[in-house]
């Protein structure tokens, strides 16, 4: 086994944990992790993220099987080598990308065909070509090539993202054990809202006996009642010493739900998204800093954040970058928001170190409310 | 006066010095500045700047009036608070940008009126209202209100340009007397590529005793052949001890040149414009990224560089961020051709203090070329 995790607390359902990777620091869970999609997170150096103390991030295989391609990825001595990370990676199959292009995709038994977004050209993923291309890419964690149903969809099509997310996890680490190497293959349990084909899935996959697992097809547009008993079904049904990760998700009151049920790492884009829209997360809230409320407001964007954007500029001055374009804003707003997820990550962390999970929780909550700050 | 500048070394026309603005590090010169157009350095923040070792750099009264307007910026504290900059800052009169506008400005004994190129809206800078504008957004050093004429122009156009610039100058000169506070004021010299035009206006513009005059009305067109023949008979009628600011120059080649014709201060956007474009300035020459060339180069862009990108980051990964349209790859590229800059500003300064300018300057030349770096 390539990686090792241990559960250094529980507290209910809530763990804390490490999860070490090869010659890599400790990564402490549950941790969340920023999406650097084409081996780069958008508008940031892999130099910023060591200075914000991430420790793992995720590439997506997709985009980097498009450009720059994986004989060049792989020509560098891999990911850590092309972006320059010393930290963690984790690259997703491109499963997700490929469901995804309507229209452009299609599935088959033996894999899926899909026509490139960039230029048109047609492709074909199968589980076996998936692992050459993860492997060649080099990340510490790579996942299965998976099926995600669309939400909401017929039970018949579920059932059959079911099957095929089996099958292909199957062949997957049959490939990935041909190939060696230090890397560790995490499986992807699938199975929409529908309680039975969760179990199924959870059960034929953890049968694997993968190092790690990853919840796929979730915060697909079900919502976080739906998405919490989905978490609530699968939590008894993978195995406890290991890692999991909930896939693409998700906001800062997801990740208190989901710690609570049981998950450890978490990835989302939405954090960084929205920062190059103008919206920052903060103590108090969403903060919508192109609001005109803001022109001459000196204040720091978040009092409580030590961020580069809050220990060095207003309100007003992130505001002007925002109205006249300036790049600057993308950037200083990203920094932010992935220090905010840090934070949280941390916060939820010591919650269930220090026994005071839930309270932590309904505090951050309360304070937290559910949208924007008033003006 | 609020600045000090000494000459510590003169080798022909060439001149090592210190410029000192209130309460700031001093500035050696020759100095290049990097423009921040809209109270940022395009893509940088202003710790990014001080980490360069930027130590002072120009912003854009036009630009600033527009958005966020100046009484916001003047309630922030001016424009070293609203932007978090403890260094130097210059900001011109906006006369450069309104003469920029085809079509969208009328000039007059008055003043000149123009229309926003962002909504259309119509205004008048006086020299009067410019020098409150320029007392408002607080820089160290303030640009008086010119008028520049187009390259070429009818003679009768260039000499209209002259007598406007001497007048309004006198009239900027009164208003920031009138204000008062610890700005200097600096004259700025027309004239076209005409001899006696220059003569003229050096003449008149240096009669009014400014702590510092800017060269205007070059590199609009006219070629290094001409500028440098404009600088030659500026040099003896500017007073010896006073800084001469070579506005909106230039290239590596042109710094070089006004250097050796006895000027000390240099802005320019294109280090950084062409940066966000893919053209990196290196010791062999200018490097376009994006050529085929480098997708499998791995190594640092300018191997004689120590800058964040060429110290961490390939060609063939700068190639990726700029293919991939990342915003990272412009930030980077911006650091790199800043510091290729600053590098510059300090290998000419001390070829001058070591004795050695002519050696120097031919050595860089060779090396340096005056294309793109063959594929």
């Amino acid at each position: 086994m390539s990686i090792n995790f241990n559960i250094i607390r529980k507290l209910g359902r809530a763990r804390a944990g490490r999860l070490s990777l090869p010659d890599k620091e400790t990564i402490n869970t549950p941790v969340f992790m920023p999406v650097g999609t084409q081996a780069v997170v958008k508008t940031l150096e892999s130099r910023d993220l060591s200075a914000l103390g991430v420790k793992v991030l995720l590439n997506n295989a997709y985009h980097l099987y498009l450009r720059p391609g994986m004989n060049i990825v792989n020509e560098a001595g891999g990911l850590h080598d092309f972006m320059n990370w010393k930290g963690g990676l984790i690259t997703d199959s491109g499963g997700y990308q490929v469901f995804s292009l309507p229209g452009l995709r299609k599935l088959k038994p033996e894999g899926i065909y899909f026509t490139s977004h960039l230029d048109g050209s047609r492709h074909l993923f199968t589980p076996e070509s998936n692992m050459l291309l993860q492997h060649a890419l080099g990340a510490d964690i790579i996942m299965a090539l998976d099926v995600c149903a669309a939400y909401p969809s017929p039970d018949d099509e579920i059932k059959k993202s079911v099957e095929l997310t089996t099958d292909w996890a199957r062949r997957c680490l049959g490939k990935h054990e041909e190939l060696g190497g230090k890397q560790a293959l995490f499986g992807i349990i699938q199975g929409g809202v529908i309680r039975s084909f969760r179990e199924n899935s959870a059960r034929e996959i953890t049968a694997m006996n993968f190092p790690g697992y990853g919840i796929g097809g979730l915060s697909v547009g079900e919502g976080p009642v739906l998405m919490n008993e989905v978490l609530d079904i699968l939590d008894p049904l993978i195995p406890e010493e290991k890692p999991r990760y909930l896939m693409g998700v998700g906001t800062p009151q997801d990740l208190w739900e989901a710690v609570a049920r049981g998950m450890d790492m978490f990835d989302c884009a939405m954090p960084t998204r929205i920062a190059r829209n103008g919206t920052l997360y903060t103590s108090q809230g969403r903060l919508v800093i192109k609001n005109a409320a803001y022109a001459r407001d000196w204040s720091p964007p978040d009092p409580q954040c030590a961020c580069p954007l809050c220990s060095h500029h207003s309100r007003a001055y992130l505001r002007h970058l925002f109205n006249t374009h300036e790049i600057t804003a993308l950037r200083l707003s990203t920094l932010h928001n992935l220090t905010f997820m840090l934070n949280l990550s941390d916060l939820i962390r010591n919650a269930i170190l220090s026994d005071d999970f839930e309270e932590t929780k309904r505090e951050f909550m309360d304070r937290y409310k559910s949208g924007d700050i008033p003006e």
